[in-house]
Order: C-alpha cells, then structure tokens, then sequence
C-alpha cells in the first residue's frame, strides 16, 4: 500500500535478521486456507493488517456508543453452572491434571463455558439499570462452515425500563457510529477491501450509517409478503416456520432493496422461554436486524451475511416465566424457597423480587466485521480462530 | 447516600410488586460472606453499585490511555493448545455430552483456557507493533485466600521497537490516568469508601496520580536494603530468592514511604523463560510495580496489595531463546523445519522471521480495583466470582 513512496537511505541497520528464502510471506497471492496453517505468521498479511485495525476501531466505537447512552460495562462468568437457554453445544470445564476426570472436582459442580453473558448481564441490569457484556462466548457445535466459530466475541447490552423499540433504536445506533467511525479513519483500508475482497463494501458503509434506510417488518407482515403470489422457495413458507436464509435474503436485498431491516414479533414456539409474550397468545416482542450482502468477486464465496443482533424484551411477569420455566425443566424443585442459585431459580428471582420491563440483544462482533470489511469467511477476521478439529497456538 | 433528599410524589405506581418481609436485602449490615451466596441479588446492595461504577471507569480509562498511545486492541485465543509458561494450574476443555470424556476429541488436541494471552500478543505486535489483549484468564490453582480467582481479566499490551523505562512509562500512564479519571467522576463513590471501608483510599489516590511518586530500585539495590543493618524478616534475605510480602511490604511502604515503587532486573533463576537477558550473565529485564495498602478499618482484613503490574522486555535474540525453551523442554523435535506450530515453536518462529525489540506487561484489573476502592477481597471485585468449590450461577 505504499507503492507512492520511495525511501532514500543513506545507511541501514539490521535489527533483526531474517531469511528472504524461507520467509513463509512472499510477495505474491496466498489463499486463505495456507494463511490459515501459519496462524503466528497471518498477521503480518496485507488482509489482516485492515482486518485487525478495523476491528479495533468497530470495539471502541461500540463502547463508545453505549458508554455515551449510560451503559456501563459488566464482566459477566465465563466458567459457569447455568447453560443459559438449556440448548445443549456446551464445552465444558475439567481438570487437565488426571486422566481419570472428574467434572465436578473443582467447582463441586459441573462448570461450562457461557454461550451467552445475557441472564447474568439481566442480573447486573438490575441493579445497575443499564449494562453491557463484551466477552469470548464459546460453542461446542460441530459445524464446519465459513458462519461459525467456536470461539467469538458477543456484545450484549440489557436495559432495564424500556420498550421493544428503544432496542432498535440502540441497535441502529451502535451500527451508525460503527460506519461513521470506520469512514473516518479507514480510508486506505477501505480502498484495500474494494479492490481486493467486495467492491460492494463501500456503498454498504454508506446504507448502514443512514437511520432512514434501516426498514422494518414484523414476522407476520414477513410471513405475507413471502406467501404472495409468483414466489417460490426451496422450504416452503408458512406462518410458524423459522425462517431460511433464502426467505431473509428475498426481504433483506428483494423486498427492501439491499437494505438492513428489523424483523420482529417471532411466533413463540421458536424462540426460547425468556422472550416475552406479546400479549397476542402466539407472537414474542422479539427483534433480529438482518444486513444484506449479495455481490462479492475474487476468492471469497458468495454467501448471504443474515442476522446480526438478535434480542428480545425479557418476560418479567413472574407467573407468565415461571409456567415457561416450568415447561421446560429449568426450574429445582427448591423454587418455592427464593433466593436459590441452583438451576435457574436465581433468574426467576429476579422477578420475584421487583420486576421491570427490560430487554436487550447480542450483536457478534466477528459477524459485525464481516459486514464492514466484505470477507466471507469467519475465521479470517479473528486473529486465532477456533473450529473442530484445530486449537492451533 | 440520597438522605440529603426528599420526594414528595402525588401518586404512584407499582411497576414490579416484591414482598418486603422476604427481600434478602435489609435495611442493616449483611455479612460479605453472606452476599456471596446470593450473586444475583449483590449487585444490588451499596458497596458492589459503587465497586461497580469504579470498575466501569477503570476499563475504560485503560482502553483510553492505550488507544491514545498507539495501542490497538486485538483478542487473543482463550482456548489454546499452549500453556504459556508450562506453569500448570490449567483448566482443560471438554466436551459436555458423555461420561466418557475425550480431551483430544473436538479439536484434535489438548485444548486448555488460557493462563495469560502475552505470547499471542507478542504474535499480533509483531505485525501490528503495538496492541493489548483485554480479556478473561483461568488459574486452576486450588488457592481459597482472598488474593485468588480462578477467573480474572487481565490486561496485557506488548510493544515492538521499547526498551525497559518505555514499558515502566506506559504502566505508570495507565495508572496516573485510572486515578484522575475516578477523582473526576466519582466523589460520592470514594466518599462512601472512605466513611465505610477504608479511610487511606483518597490519599493512595492521591499518591498514585503523581508521577513524582513513583520509585524505583533494582533488584539488586532492594537485596542491599534489605539486608542492612538491623533488619530482621521470617523469611532471610539474600541474592536469589523471590522476595515475600514481608520484604515488598517493607521496601513500598518503609523505605519508599508508602510509594508505588517499581522493581526491576530480577534474577533469572526465579523468572520465566521468555525474559529478556540483562546482559550481565544473572539478571532479566524485569519489573514489577508494587503499591502500598496498608491502613483499613470495620470487617476488611489488613493485607499487602503486593504486585499490580508485572511484565519484562522479552528476550528476542534467537539463539539465546532457542536455549532456554530446549531446557525447559517447550520445543518440539522438527523445530528446525521452521513454521512449526507445535508446542511452542511458533514462539521461536517469532525470532526467526525478524525479530525486535519489544516487550510488555500484564495488569490485573481486579487488583487495579481492589487498589483504588480500599476492598482486599478480590470475590468482592468482580460481579460473579470463581473459587475453588463454588460456581454460582
């Protein structure tokens, strides 16, 4: 990127000596995959130079934005007892000393690896009113595809006396100053990205910093426009069904035109016991903003970008969470006593000792930088990605 | 700490109704210990609403200081396949779903939380010249003193092109700027400290935003103070041995006047094996920034804060590192093919593709906190803390 200079050295000095012939980077195209094998050496790759300074601008911008709206950040536990949404893909945590390995050992109980700071940040909300978690989440899902990671960061903000619009509002927020902030400082980084990975990426940029693009449906408004006349999909659409990446892609790029949009109120059944009821009997006060991402050229495979955030309002009438909670076993059977921290009583307690209507999302921050920097591939925009089968470094 | 005012409402309105008589909070004195088994409900309670803003402040003084300094933020693996210092004390990462438990099976190796993220970042300042890891880190160590958690934040930046007062300089910065960063933010929070837990509080504050106060001493010099005249300790002093809280107690607060005082040029004998030769043939580039605490009142033990900053230049001559990791058994047998990402050759990759001369530090922020909020039980300084035989929530 500094082909326009030329250096003029009277003298030089070697600080420390190096082999051009046995240099893994030479000056010439690596793919991925090799990149990928030489994790200590990958960062010193043109990419990961741009990938790894915009992802430093896009986290401070982030705690920027939420510091500036009375978020104060929390430490949520990584080594935890609870799973959070009971959905199983946990890692978790042993001894390393003994072959013969008890889990409970340690802790003198069963310890994980979050998949979620958020019933913990609903807890310091509480108190603290509003908060947020920026930390690793890790999941244990043997999935082996350019979407998933094993390890990822997640910053989840929870906000107590609000309503299912004031998260939007948040959310188109932090996703505004993270382009403006990112259009500020990243200019040659930008121009990097447009000739080299998407020539898409700037004018995504420009969509996303643009509180007027950013549209928004509910599900059932969702549900019709797909079942209309002359559509057809591979899954066919009817109300209740999770939605495909097929059907976001037509709403998100067709329906809206390359814009981000808001799809809320999710039939219940889909979404798990903490949402809350919409008061209709079928629907959640839930919200997943969904950023499109069509063209790209080159090496990196065309692939739909899809859910961002994805957050709900958090049921705080005790009855309505206790009967969920019930349902599904989440409860001991000590819960009559309060203040019990075994299984998820201690979430329950939360409304049982004064209950406000709050909610809040999470928003992945390596999904985030895909968005903003056009690469396809989540494991090229974290410095020592972790999928099945490797634990390089 | 709002007695000095009065509502006079007209009417008002239940949001979320509680029973009084079963609160766990009362309107009297609760027991530390007490609060601890009941994680969800202490950040309700008045000490962990100040702890908790205070801490809010000191992240993000921290990211401020470094970001201003050149610093970016990159994330280092929390799961890895190395262990840093070949200390052990190690948690490993299992797979939850069955009884018999193979450590190797998801990732095809022995996957363990990390102890400290610096040999990563030394990988990312490599290419990035400076950068800081801010991030949870894992100790298995089965310690139950008030000193220990088994899972801390630590924040660790590492800087290419430095020598020794430049590591020294960035430490005392960060520190200078947590201490006028609180004073400017948050009289009410130290006036309730002072009235309710320790009463020095806003005199180490004081003392720790001065650069005039901080000292400084090599090891060698503290072995001759220590050792003089008259001087009498449990533990003997002399050249070689790793100096006790009685010894750093006695140098911070006696012979520097209850200074920070930094300590540097340790043996190497008692160091690890990535320090920097001094170049005599028995000391490293080291050094420790201890800080005084000794005065506190009411239910808060009396206790040395010790060591708050500990880090080193980082030995970056290949032969000599090639030395010390061969005795210390971190290499594997094809080291010499290069590009080697086994055991810790990675590592050593870093001195043969170009080495220079850098080094940083490691800062834990729940030591920061207990420093500048006068608490001296680390469980009390994070939202959810773990220790040996507890995992709450």
């Amino acid at each position: 990127m500094c082909d326009s200079l030329e250096l003029s050295a009277a003298s030089y000095h070697v600080i420390g000596d190096c082999d051009p012939s046995s240099y893994p980077l030479q000056k010439k195209f690596h793919t991925p995959e090799f990149l990928r094998s030489i994790p200590h050496i990958r960062p010193r790759s043109n990419l990961q130079g741009v990938v790894n300074r915009m992802r430093n601008t896009m986290i401070q911008s982030v705690h920027h934005t939420l510091q500036s709206n009375d978020f104060i950040q929390v430490m949520t536990p990584i080594m935890t007892s609870n799973d959070c949404e009971g959905a199983g893909e946990l890692f978790s945590v042993a001894l390393a000393s003994s072959n013969q390995i008890d889990l409970n050992a340690f802790f003198n109980s069963r310890a994980f690896l979050t998949v979620s700071g958020q019933l913990q940040a609903e807890m310091m909300a509480h108190a603290m009113t509003r908060v947020y978690s920026f930390a690793p989440t890790f999941r244990a899902e043997n999935s082996n595809t350019s979407r998933h990671l094993c390890e990822f960061w997640m910053i989840e903000p929870e906000m107590c006396f609000v309503q299912l619009p004031d998260l939007m509002d948040l959310a188109k927020k932090v996703i505004m100053d993270v382009a403006k902030n990112l259009e500020g400082k990243h200019g040659e980084d930008f121009r990097f990205l447009e000739s080299r990975v998407d020539k898409t990426v700037p004018e995504l940029v420009q969509t996303l910093r643009e509180e007027k693009n950013y549209c928004h449906l509910t599900y059932t408004e969702a549900i019709d426009i797909l079942t209309r006349k002359g559509q057809k999909f591979e899954v066919p659409v009817k109300w209740g069904i999770d939605l495909q990446s097929e059907h976001e892609r037509y709403l998100c790029e067709k329906y809206c035109g390359n814009k981000p949009l808001f799809l809320t109120h999710y039939p219940a059944e889909i979404k798990p016991f903490y949402m809350k009821d919409s008061g209709d009997g079928k629907t959640v006060e839930a919200m997943d903003l969904l950023v499109p991402r069509v063209v790209c050229f080159g090496w990196i495979r065309s692939d739909v970008q899809g859910e961002i955030v994805g957050g709900s309002m958090r049921e705080d009438q005790y009855d309505v969470l206790k009967r969920r909670m019930e349902e599904k076993g989440l409860l001991s059977e000590e819960v009559e006593s309060g203040r019990s921290t075994k299984a998820l009583d201690w979430y329950l307690d939360l409304r049982r000792y004064g209950s406000v209507p709050h909610g809040g999302w999470g928003l992945g921050l390596e999904r985030l930088i895909e968005t903003f920097t056009g690469v396809q591939n989540i494991r090229d925009v974290i410095p020592v990605p972790r999928v099945p089968g490797s634990c390089l470094l």
